[in-house]
């Protein structure tokens, strides 16, 4: 349940609409499920905006589907980041709303989506192998309630192919550049906007490009002002940040 | 000239208030001024929403000077970042505005001061020997437009220290964490609130610190969802991202 | 043969209960036994407290069974760390005290387990990915005498799943705190207690956690006083130093 | 105030021989003390047995001086770490009880010293340029309550000089050893006592030894069972941490 | 002697213009040139086409005067990378042609400039840091024959400061491109022309620029095809590479 | 279509031999074709003088099929590296012109090979494992108009196996030097030569070569002068490069 | 060819038991076989003392065996490291004195062993785990000429292990001592003799270990004097250099 | 006293020239004196061939001298590493034989030079640059009873520096080659002699040479079979080390 989904509750309550022992199980509902194996923080999604997210990276198909079982009491969505075809198989099995997004390697599970906001996230990213990282950012802001345009394949060896997106990446609230080998592509783009660039080294290339290594270093030391950085291979993370940046035009500024 | 300045010139235009040729020359000035070994971005504040920063270190005091005249002609303010006690004393003697941010190793000028977003940007640092990074981020955002609340030395090894400070952390619209040695402060923080935490890596530590890697790595690998990171010790990166995601606020969402 | 079961069978010897060849026969046995591909260190009990450990890896299953007999001549119990299942099922075949500890990867054979001193050695750890090292330090400390509680999947990201469990954490005579990615729990949990912290990193993580360095710089640069911390992994090293530790509480302060 | 200060304090109460006014107000004291640039943590000496260590270097001698009035305020005994001889001069001159640890670095303050404990801490370092770390450990050790005894040059190069103080070695509750280079000693002194052995590594060395993390990455690795480790130079932490194991000798295991 | 001017005084002996013991006596030289601390390598033009170049680093003024002093008996010109200012009080002394180039920290002697290319050679850099590089270079290939042009401050962050020098970047021959930080400015300018561009990394940055080597790994895994890649801060080698791939237009290819 | 192409295009129009639309068409094409999953950068070889070359890795066979045909619409030639054996499936399928050099793990497709230049490329390895990086160097050589030489095996540990090619290696106008281990091969022959040097390390070794970073330090910090340096492995961007020069003799030196 | 076989074949014909033709012939062969993938040293082993030895990793079987062909056309004997199982089977049907050194992972082939020095060569090893290396080093040290002792799994955890072999280890003219993990072994042997010591860093190990990293450093830093290293796992570099200097007590000090 | 002396003392003892007396007061000296700040092993000199050599850095001169003193009770020589122009000062006003060697950075101290054996060591370096290194390596070796041969400025950009000197080369027992930068030269000595060959990187150089671990890396993964290498600029081992194996000539193979 999101603060937002709490709001609404209260005021279901208000107008009567819900009995006061509902409004109490909501509120009196432990805010950790213990699984033995996992401490499930149920609290989560008042407190940060979204349940927790599943890294299934390390956790086998049966851990991965009791902790969403877990999650799904209580809450309309839920994103399960770096699963296996033996994840997808079992979850798709137990929930019928789960969707395999295949490219971005994770499950969404949306009893009911989030109304998106207006502005947009831009998803940029320099070359074709870094799609599936691209894909998991876009995935996630969208899970989150963000509307996502992708910019494919744009890196900086024929800048006439960033250049001619231009009009895009000046409209968007947020921007994610997505790049592996040298990482120069979020440089470019923190130039050319005012608006907050999120860089995501990926482990693409070989050699000194040391699994990722040399884009991040790349990226932290851009002289782009304005340029903030996620872990190597992470595109959930930027996707998350994105959508907590992009929440704040959801306050008005008086 | 911001792009909301320039906005107010075309307003004043069609109020009648400046005439056509002056807006002309507004406009058509060069977007670059060459001083041979600097080309100066004159075009930075309509394209980024703050004036060129100048890197102060490795910069005689003459060139910074220079660069800095060059700016002002067109500008209001200015920020001079990592300067030196000899650049302040130039500086001073030929800017009336300068003003030294000792501290944060910073000269700020401001012919008239940008008015303040009503959202908080929270700057936490973890340990006082990191309070020099922390107030190159706070007085960039400032300078930028921000209110800033500066919240000093709440390290991890005394959690109350943190908590006693929540409802500050829980009610700021961006957070600035800036810690050396492990670094854990960051992931702490992100996992308290919902808005967007900006982890600042600092040199500080000695032996297998590595001069600030071990807690950039921390950072990168923050359990904390929604976390982006800047360069070791890039207090004014810190800032300037905070703003540009402050600064989301001025857009209302429909 | 431990220094406690020495001291016992020569308090028999006293008691007239053992024969004088019986004493003589055990002490007089060789401090090696060699094995050709391996020099078995049979005195180690009586000068380190247990019997030589087993590492499993890089041994074949035929090494591994012909020191494991080697040492059982003279010894109650032995431990096997670092298995696989052609390990196991040689070495069940060969022992019928032989137990599979399957998540921690290990063997434990005891013939006659040694009684367990009463203070507390807690295991926690961060995430449920680092399970299978926790287990191991738990499965070590165990087999050395010691009772041996776990706390799982606390990690830093969900303060309250920690403080939650405050209470057993400082009753507990010694701490092991396992984590992966940025590493941050032993510092949050040192800042909690009084008692030693021992601190184990581990490989789970990836980008920028390196296997594990990450994890590894965070815990030896901790902010946390009385933190100390071993190798990547090394649950079954941080189990034996926590039971030496807690074997100090067998000694009375005058 | 420790734990143990903390139950006198009561039991004076009960027998009459202090007002119930005292006792409150002790603990009425709030947890922090916020002299602005830090939050001096007045709670730790009732959590963690020793008051806060204060850090010096990156303070200026006055910050040094504030944070220790602070805490002398409540606390019988103060330890100031990496210090120069600036900061000696300012705490003499105000705290008539400031003894200059040279060797070690450090300022001790003991109003009312700690009764020592029976058993005893060993600190042994292989080489004349590892003494300052080493003396950091014992200075820790011994204002924290421990009886501490020195080791000096013994490095595995000349194993005699070793092995004559063996008795002294094997006698030892905890062990603390420093070195640089290679770092071999703690493997060595491992594998022939049966209590915790705590690994400094030291940046004494040069060229392949990279300022300490040839002896880090040796420690970390170390073949001897029940060996851990804290960061380069850290003879603070080792000190910190071997008083901690020392102390649960207190505890009579029943 | 270069091979050019070989050829010439064997066209000069061919007309009668010079005696056979002058061109003897020439070609009998030794090879090198034994001074004890140093052998000269008085072969180095003919063989390379430009005499040895003096390192000055870690030389005595004394030493590099004596080096000097030796190769002008039978060169045209000099060059010494690399010097102090007390180097260059020595040189000028004992050389009246030696010219101290200030930025690029090199002296040249040169008795007689050699005629220069047609082609020229563009030296980039991305920042006003990175000048005393670029001029090593740049004095380094003219020395050698060509002409250079110079294009100051022209770093990806401002992608207009680049693209309005595009003219001259397309027509050089060869590009040397100098950066630090992330060193992104040769994948850019590699995108935009055919000729060879080298990648000059430079120790300018902090943090995680690692003196430099962002910048360079940066470089090595350009997306830009045919970038080659020199070591850090190394001017003086991209300009003798610049002059070399310059110098095979005085080839004529069939 | 290179700028040669284009020109012979234009001169053809003005002899009247091919149509205005027929011109007008081939100028019009849009300088990028969008397969969604990439953005084909068809002005590349007007551009750069050669086709966008597709890097194979993490490319499947039908991305790396689609991409090539829309390349080949308008080029006549066209490489293709790092391919796996179902990528040439796939490929030699679709194109008939698909050749599969195995060696150098590329697919080169030529409609209609380009005029070579009379200059010579050398391609020297140091040991045989080096072959497969060597091939690729040659093959792209040769693809974009060169005459290649391949010298083999000719590492410094038997300096006759080099020196018996000297004739060879002083009369090539560019040489690559491809050598892993140590990768000591380009200094010396640098030091032969007076010819431009691109050295290529390769990941061939164990222990300390760490994957070809023992090689690339060592050609980066090459005593030889005017040895420029690509990524580990990097045989393609070496022969990219050295086309690039070796083009250079095209230009007739005024 | 050695050297002490060509003063044979040379004493024969002076003693009329050899014509001049077969002389000559055998000094006028090629100092180079050229097999196209490889350039043969055919005068290695009158240069070296022993003929090239072949490094099978990454050569087909039928490269190696041609190699070896082409060798033993001139040597009695061949050294074949890192072979595979299916390089064992080409050489054992090709040559039949073929013998695989199994736990070395080497072929052997002897058609006239070299007679044995007296002095021996000791070969300990650390661990169990570590003989794989330490057998190539012993095979290798014994095809050239050398008698070998070895010394399995005395690791410094356990010192009377190695003190117990304190007789060999002081007898011994060189060596080898193979350590993974920490690597300390070395420099306590290096305490115990006056002859050469030659570490050898091993793989083994985990975490902090770095595939060898730990040992290599703490080798190269050992305070043992007299103690030279060759890379990770190369026991085939030991054992050549043991034979080297075992082959100086060939030479008789006047 | 080496046991070449102290089996001189026991011929003179039988001899009837020493009491019995004097002999057993000299074997029943402790084998270390204890300083407190250090355990001189005065034992070194019999098993090890040479007394304890002093590392002069991080001493002080008056512990220098203090160590000096007790090692020259009973020994005839000896040699003080590292030293500043403060330890010179003290060491000659106390010690009349105490010979500054300046270049090397050392202190002899030669009551009785040891006679010099026949055979060669040479040592050679690659650049000016290394002088110190080779010279603290030559020093060593002659203050060991060596001859030393030094070869200078023979770097392999240069070959031809280096073949002119073939013959010294092939002559030398015992070759130490020191190198910084890219440290080939050891890869070339080893291709041309069969003796042993260690190779010293230096910390020469720039950038990506990174202190000498560029050479270092070279020097481990280098072709050239028989090489053996010690620390980064450590002369004094590769001296220390040559002599031990210079010495294997004194024994005579039957």
């Amino acid at each position: 349940m999101t603060s937002n989904e709490a709001i609404e509750l209260l005021e279901q309550f208000r107008a009567g609409r819900r009995s006061r022992a509902e409004v109490l199980q909501t509120f009196q509902a432990a805010p950790i499920a213990d699984l033995g194996f996992a401490q499930v923080d149920t609290h989560r999604a008042l407190r940060k905006g979204f349940p927790e997210v599943i890294f299934g990276a390390g956790k086998s198909p049966a851990q991965v589907a009791q902790i969403a079982a877990q999650i799904l009491v209580r809450e309309q969505r839920l994103l399960i980041t770096r699963i296996t075809s033996e994840h997808v198989r079992v979850l798709q099995k137990k929930f019928k709303h789960a969707v395999h997004q295949e490219l971005a390697r994770c499950v969404t599970i949306e009893k009911k989506p989030l109304a998106k906001r207006a502005g947009i996230i831009a998803v940029l990213c320099a070359g074709t192998s870094d799609l599936p990282v691209a894909e998991e950012a876009a995935v996630t802001a969208e899970i989150m309630g963000n509307r996502v345009e992708r910019v494919c394949d744009v890196g900086v060896a024929g800048l006439h192919r960033l250049l001619c997106r231009l009009e895009l990446i000046q409209r968007a609230n947020v921007l994610i550049v997505v790049a592996g080998m040298e990482g120069a592509l979020p440089s470019v783009v923190a130039g050319l906007v005012s608006r907050p660039v999120i860089a995501v080294p990926t482990s693409v290339g070989y050699g000194a490009s040391f699994g990722g290594v040399a884009a991040l270093l790349g990226m932290l030391t851009s002289c782009g002002s304005g340029v903030t950085v996620v872990n190597i291979d992470n595109g959930f993370g930027a996707g998350y940040a994105a959508s907590q940046m992009n929440a704040l035009t959801d306050l008005v500024s008086p």
